[in-house]
């Protein structure tokens, strides 16, 4: 099983922690320290080697910090974690506050006093972010110092090891581009920017760029390390040597100059001293980073990860790829779902069971790398919970008479897959239905939007919800996210949200997920991905238009639609879908499931 | 009559003016100069003696700049003046480049040479613009001059007078609220920004503040000026001596110090004397003024133009007026229209025949103003010019078989008001009704639209264009502007577009006008205004939404219409929203006028 069910963590590990930090900052001369979840890649999953957020404080959400001064500290989470964090943490050492409305800079200001001195670890806090805790200290009166090495890890019994999990080579035949051309690529934009190197701190950036994968972070094929890229000649990959074998550190040998990430910091400076002009991501590069470079003498460009784009952006291999796994991932998906609807009628199963028997399905197609992450299975009050885990202590039996949602995905070689369905177990109630209803309608307005290029997501991103507000309901997360080759099942810029101010370009990847959530009673979401289609004609139209190919086939369930609230063509749209389903994965399926399959995608 | 039909320029001015200003630019020894549409205030509308771009090019569009170097020129205009721009510029002496996609930036860039001198007006060009202009020059190895007169100035022969427009005080009774109590909001925003003053240039800010309006400019009821305002005490208003009554001089020295243009650039080196910290829009403050204040010892604060806001947050007497004009101007219009359809079918009428009589209609109201703008009355092509201006020149019969499109305005003493309609003309075709329906189908979506707090303009755009692009069709301007209370019928900083990143309010004004433009045929625009009403709960709902109330109340023409095209809600919000027009205009109307009313608001 690649996903389990513990409870990772108790809160009573806080006022030990804590106390533990700042005999430690008081050693340092030190009167506060910020610990953010975040390790030095500003990655979604971090290693346990350096999950210092949750050591300290419990909470093991994917985003978060903490702020501890002498008397005072404080755990800031976003809206997804109001919960979570008040079962994790305890709330007299680490009082909650929320990142967006109550942020760390805030809080700063109204404790910090002048003359203090606030540290931070140099690697894990952003040029962006450097800039704003600065400003912060300024009008405090206090002093931001940026430390090579982070207080926690010297109190911190029993702290992992760093990983080495093995580097694979990723085939041209998946990739679609063999890796020399991605690099001239890079180089040329460097060129562009007239920089002569850039720097590459995002792991699943430098796996795109040189075709590998890795199994550093659970659910994410990443190699965690740094590259830098000259504008000309070879790049530099610092990464753990352990994770190289022969063949593979052969194979890389070829494009890169291969170093030990200690080399890293030596490796910036000499680009400084040379007097470069180096690219950083001033969001995602640490202002450890950025000072290595200028502190020898380099100057900065800031711009954006150079590979950000031009991976997001899949080629015709990639999106081939693509269809395949989630073809085969809607075959093991349509079983599955079969299994459940006469397994749930026997009122045993709970949340844990059908994450666990789902996997077992994936895994059954023999093609299963990992769960792309961990599944949120959510029952009844559970389901309202946007980014709940399910564990041996939250666990519920899934109770008649309310929706079940589910929300998965898959990594296999060829892609990576995320799919919610809600599904009805026993008798559902007409608001139950309106809600499911209005969710879909959003669903379908993505799906079906066509749209001029230079089209952003954050364009997009009302008609999923335009339906809801009518009804005076919202739902509190993006519409959609990108998502990567055997690669990230987040990953950026393309998003479908107010923030999402990047066009839309042919062959990215998108999931398209509105939903609704009852606090307290249940939550609604429905996601499919999505492929950003090439401009094209409409008959009677004169501006050709991008679109959506919608690659997740697996049926919306007709229990919880109210067939009246569709317009004509949503109907359509949902009847033609199902027609689809059952002829591309019907012939895939035994007998039993497809017999389910018929009746499930009958016309509505 | 507020509107004239002459033809305002004609291209053989450009070439002698150019040689003019180019003899002008030796003798001060620059190498080139950049001439914009603007005037100091950034304005929509500028006075005769501030027209310099039309003095030197014969373009008169309300958005534009020229550059001239020693051999070269051009002039820069935006998408909806590249057809005008033709006729009106010597494209010998000024060949035209696109604002956005050709800017002048880069032409400068690809021109400039080391060592040469470009100069710019330091009131023309806005704090944000120049660091803009100084890079470029920087790249180039040029030098930018901020000169304090303008060379056009020296060489304008018969240069129009500056205008002396007389003020008059705006009643409490219309404004809603008294100028001490906006003057003490605006020292509050200042407080808060920890500053100890700003700078207004806008005149529409200024004449918000102290309850004023003026005429110095067409159309918009505006007094030019400029203002301070400090943290405490009395604002200073430079204002022309010659338009102020003995009264209205009365009543304003109560509320400000009142001095002369020419003592501005006095009062900004006094603030920056005695090391004040001065908040400027740096979008819309020309360099000069910022320069004036640094120069002199004071510090700037970057931020929008604090009166902004509150003036496009309507109170409630405001509001008030805006729909009695509105129902005062519903009535002429609609009276416009059956005399139109009566007109129309005599095949006599033209452009300047529409817009004449649709004037006179609204001055027999006996409360107009004047025009809000230039009425946009577009025969056949010419109604796919979006910003066309009817002249002796370009005037058209009306041809039959097509649509006409007429977007007018008026100014009333208690509201502006800005409507579109497209009108059938003889038999139209199935496209033109396809056509139509898909652009009122954009603008149901807006008017019927419930929104969360927080919600932009831009958010909101798309649900205008959905339609249409599903069609492969779209429009290049935005879906809809603020609009003030007899101001300017284009305010700030809402709007509903792509570029609308301020949350709409409660109390704000837009218009709602998507369009459709076939060139050389015919165009379709839609347009009503739209306050932003207040959070309310929606039955079934969870959180309150905003949405728009409809003030405009004249029927869309039915003639144009597929019903089949719309959806039940859409048919339903039609035929709501013509019986609200039948009962609320339908009692002021003449007898032949509101039986003309009654048909035209049939149920559909």
């Amino acid at each position: 099983m690649f996903q389990n069910f513990d409870d990772l963590s108790d809160p009573s590990c806080g006022a030990p922690h804590a106390a533990l930090l700042r005999a430690e900052l008081k050693r340092l001369g030190l009167d506060g320290f910020l610990i953010p979840r975040a390790d030095a890649h500003q990655g979604e999953y971090v290693p346990p080697h350096d999950c210092r957020l949750q050591w300290l404080t419990g909470f093991t959400g994917s985003a978060g910090m903490a702020a501890v001064l002498g008397e005072d500290a404080a755990v800031f989470v976003d809206g997804r974690y109001t919960i979570q964090v008040r079962e994790q943490v305890d709330m007299d050492v680490f009082p909650a506050q929320h990142l967006i409305t109550e942020p760390v800079t805030e809080w700063l200001v109204a404790r910090l006093k002048p003359g203090q001195k606030l540290g931070i670890d140099a690697m894990l806090h952003t040029v962006r972010e450097v800039r704003r805790l600065r400003e912060i200290c300024k009008e405090a009166g206090a002093e931001l110092v940026t430390l090579e090495d982070n207080p926690v890890d010297a109190v911190w019994a029993d702290r992992p090891e760093p990983p080495v999990g093995q580097v694979m080579l990723y085939p041209t035949e998946l990739a679609g581009r063999g890796s020399e051309d991605k690099i001239a690529e890079i180089q040329k934009a460097i060129q562009d920017k007239k920089a002569d190197a850039c720097v590459l701190t995002q792991p699943d950036s430098i796996a795109w760029l040189f075709n590998i994968r890795g199994s550093d972070v659970t659910h994410t094929p990443l190699p965690l390390s740094f590259a830098t890229v000259p504008a000309e000649g070879k790049p530099s990959l610092y990464i753990d040597g352990r994770k190289l074998s022969n063949s593979v550190r052969d194979a890389l040998a070829d494009l890169t100059e291969i170093s030990e990430p200690a080399d890293f910091q030596g490796g910036l400076k000499t680009l400084g001293t040379e007097g470069k002009k180096v690219i950083i991501d001033p969001s995602l590069a640490g202002i450890g980073i950025a000072e290595a470079i200028t502190d020898a003498g380099g100057t900065l460009v800031e711009a954006s990860d150079p590979v950000l784009l031009p991976k997001a952006v899949k080629n015709e291999v990639e999106l081939n790829g693509a269809r395949k796994a989630h073809v085969r991932d809607a075959a093991a998906y349509i079983a599955f779902l079969c299994w459940f609807d006469e397994e749930v009628a026997k009122v045993e199963l709970d949340e844990i069971g059908a994450a666990e028997k789902l996997e077992e399905f994936r895994a059954a197609t023999g093609e299963l790398k990992d769960i792309s992450f961990d599944t949120i299975s959510g029952a009844g009050p559970n389901g309202a919970i946007c980014h709940y885990r399910v564990s041996r202590t939250s666990n519920l039996k899934i109770p008649q008479d309310k929706p079940f949602l589910i929300d998965s995905g898959a990594q296999y070689i060829d892609g990576t897959t995320d799919i919610t369905r809600t599904l009805a177990v026993g008798t559902v109630s007409e608001e139950m239905k309106k809600h499911y209803t209005l969710v879909l309608k959003g669903h379908i307005a993505i799906s079906t939007a066509k749209f001029p290029e230079g089209t952003t997501g954050a364009q997009l991103d009302t008609l999923a919800r335009i339906d809801l507000w009518k009804a005076g309901l919202d739902f509190d997360h993006g519409t959609g996210h990108g998502v990567g080759t055997y690669l990230g099942v987040h990953e950026g810029p393309q998003r479908i949200a107010k923030t999402g101010h990047v066009p839309l370009k042919p062959g990215m990847i998108l999931s398209n997920e509105p939903g609704y959530y009852p606090a307290g009673e249940y939550g609604i979401r429905l996601e499919n991905l999505e492929i950003v289609t090439a401009p094209k004609d409409i008959p009677g139209g004169e501006r050709p238009m991008l679109g959506f190919e919608t690659i997740t086939l697996v049926p919306f369930d007709r229990r919880l639609i109210v067939g009246g609230m569709l317009a004509s063509d949503e109907r359509s749209w949902l009847n033609r879908y199902h027609q689809r389903v059952r002829s591309e994965i019907g012939p895939l399926l035994a007998a039993k499931d497809r017999i389910w399959l018929e009746q499930a995608t009958e016309e509505l």
